[in-house]
């Protein structure tokens, strides 16, 4: 399992090909509209946003796994307009590209699965089909099965993000090796449920659609569902996960094969859930709220959810403050009962709060954690067993900077 | 009614006296320490933040309230120390508080009724006693009824608020003049259930206990309940309303003059209301939310909420960006159910999406809307007659400065 470095030493899963291209939706020159085609059907699962306003791709992604049963041949995608809240004309659009998608990757192989749809950018405007389509046509001459093919698409589907997010991993299962890579965007409007947030996995083990759904679901909920940047669920969050089956390593439900995969995808997709936290815009520091002790998992997700969220627990982390009063204080609105006299508040090493009661502060100490990249929370509910982990980062000048003119 | 302006032109109602001083709590030569006494027993409401960690003072309060039947005869309250999260000791200390200025306060006049006590400020941090009970003595000494003395306890109150709130109103009955006067903290940490705010309202009508509470909650929840700055709700926030019966007013249960009463209240807790939004933390506009056409008046409240809290929302604003896709956005993330294809969305004068579907952007029109200090947004669910309206205030660099340094 790895983080992408600069060197970017990781290995392509077998039978998949990339490209990325600049067709100038947003920014002139910038990387914007990647394709990525498998050379055979895939099994494919989805999870998608839960806003109401469900951009038009993500609708034209959901009725397409519904249609095939959950075979597809790759997915299209674009940054720099997110096509919501565009009504018809966006869902013609959206259409448009898919097909537009399938048939220039795929009728090169004598092929022709359906192709899924993602979109990122700014809500409210119409794709500009005139360069996109012509663009799909461009990107599917020049598909490679190469690792800068995957990094251009990788790239073009960036935003606001300051740099790629790509983990991978690799397991053994019955004297072969199957592969899992994965790439993700996503800076700003990150919330669970998803968050504003395209991920993009792809694996050659073989395995069936629903399998395959139920699987990526556990993972993403203690993946990418347990980050948080700024509260906003956005209109085109999906994560998508493709298995073609190239690597021969068959994985059936309840075998041990299975267990080996969750794992590795667990890993991976956990590695591009704090890349993602890390790179949220603006943010100097990587978050990591752990709250144990809890009545359910679900109590101790929404008590850390509560403090991951909070602007001035978040403003404290950036100033170095330990200012752990705002924890505390973000713990009891969370809207899950709680017993203050139980609690105990920690960060890093050192103790801040315990069973309701202040503990003398060493502010050199707390400075010196407070003053790495990484800063991790603990809070101690003191009520259960159950425990959930968020990731978030610092809320910084710079997020007002950049929110404050994204559009103009 | 009105707001305070320069000449702080308002007329105190009859029968209580103030005074602020400075002991030295956080900032040397900042008033820290305000005292309100009336010269009769008053009839007492309050309503106290939902925090699972409900700080020393509001615990205090809370059981005084209960003790005495609603009958007190003024508050002391500080600022620079929230006395919050600060176990035994600082329930020990909150109650010297209230003791000692009831007695310093009162017995010059003979009488012993009971002082509640408010604290705002740092969190986790325990209150210097022997800062504020000579303080306490001091202020007592003090107490003044003018206008000036009023304007001292406001200051005395403020923590990073740039200016004070105050807000008053009068009305007629039976040939008599009865007086509301009003003042308010509160800048950051605000957030409805109720904001980091104290308010403390007084008036000079007669009225029992019970039906000042009922009146006064229905009143918070159409003005302060309806602020939202950042989203976190404080260990502290307390609204008191203090009612001595000298202006000979008499207010009882289905009577003209309560409704007379009740809209005089709400007057001047709505404009109490829109002065915490205008003076949140680092804000330099005042938003105001309204949503329409929900099925109930709670949807339409948790739509308003999600968009008034929407990080995005509220520095586009800040950057004069008509960038309305996040309005959008905020409404599908809400919870409440919302049909897209019925929403219109108007930014004051100017429809930028309706029924579903963007319309064309007139960017000098929303330039100008966007240049204003006050920013209307108008949503319409399409689905209902209910209505409400909510402020904020948008989120700018200076936010970030004020509190990632607010401890230090």
């Amino acid at each position: 399992m790895g983080v992408a470095t600069a060197e970017f030493d990781f290995e392509i899963p077998t039978g998949f090909r990339w490209a990325g291209t600049a067709v100038g939706i947003a920014k002139p020159g910038k990387l914007d509209l990647g394709i990525m085609s498998a050379d055979s059907p895939c099994s494919a699962a989805g999870l998608f946003t839960r806003n109401s306003f469900r951009a038009a791709p993500v609708l034209v992604s959901i009725e397409t796994i519904a249609r095939t049963n959950g075979r597809v041949g790759g997915v299209v995608v674009n940054s720099g307009c997110a096509n919501a809240a565009t009504g018809e004309e966006g869902l013609r659009n959206a259409r448009a590209m898919a097909v537009a998608a399938s048939i220039a990757a795929q009728s090169r192989m004598g092929a022709r699965e359906e192709f899924l749809v993602c979109q990122t950018g700014v809500i409210g405007v119409q794709i500009p089909a005139h360069k996109v389509l012509p663009g799909i046509e461009q990107a599917a001459g020049r598909l490679a099965a190469t690792r800068d093919a995957f990094l251009d698409f990788a790239r073009a589907i960036m935003t606001t993000d300051t740099r790629e997010k790509i983990a991978w991993s690799s397991f053994e299962s019955g004297g072969r090796t199957a592969r899992i890579l994965a790439c993700a965007k996503g800076s700003g409007m990150m919330h669970p449920r998803m968050a504003t947030m395209l991920s993009f996995t792809i694996t050659d083990v073989a395995i069936e659609p629903d399998l395959l759904q139920a699987c990526f679901a556990r993972v993403i909920n203690k993946s990418i569902n347990c980050v948080t940047i700024d509260g906003d669920t956005s209109t085109n969050d999906s994560a998508l996960c493709l298995a073609n089956g190239a690597s021969g390593v068959e994985i059936r439900r309840g075998s041990e094969a299975l267990a080996l995969f969750e794992q590795a995808l667990l890993r991976v997709m956990q590695s591009i859930a704090r890349q993602l936290a890390r790179d949220g815009e603006g943010a100097t520091k990587l978050i990591e709220v752990q709250v144990r002790g809890a009545q359910s998992e679900g109590a101790a997700r929404t008590v850390a959810l509560a403090v991951a969220n909070s602007c001035l627990v978040k403003t404290a982390i950036y100033g170095r403050d330990a200012n752990w009063g705002r924890i505390v204080c973000a713990v009891g609105n969370s809207g899950c009962p709680v017993e203050p006299a139980r609690v105990t508040v920690r960060l890093g090493p050192l103790t801040l709060f315990r069973l309701g009661a202040p503990l003398p502060l060493d502010e050199d100490a707390a400075l010196k954690v407070l003053s790495e990249e990484f800063v991790p929370i603990e809070i101690d509910l003191g009520d259960g067993d159950a425990l959930a982990t968020v990731w978030t980062c610092d809320l910084t000048e710079k997020y007002i900077e950049i929110n404050g003119s994204y559009r103009t």
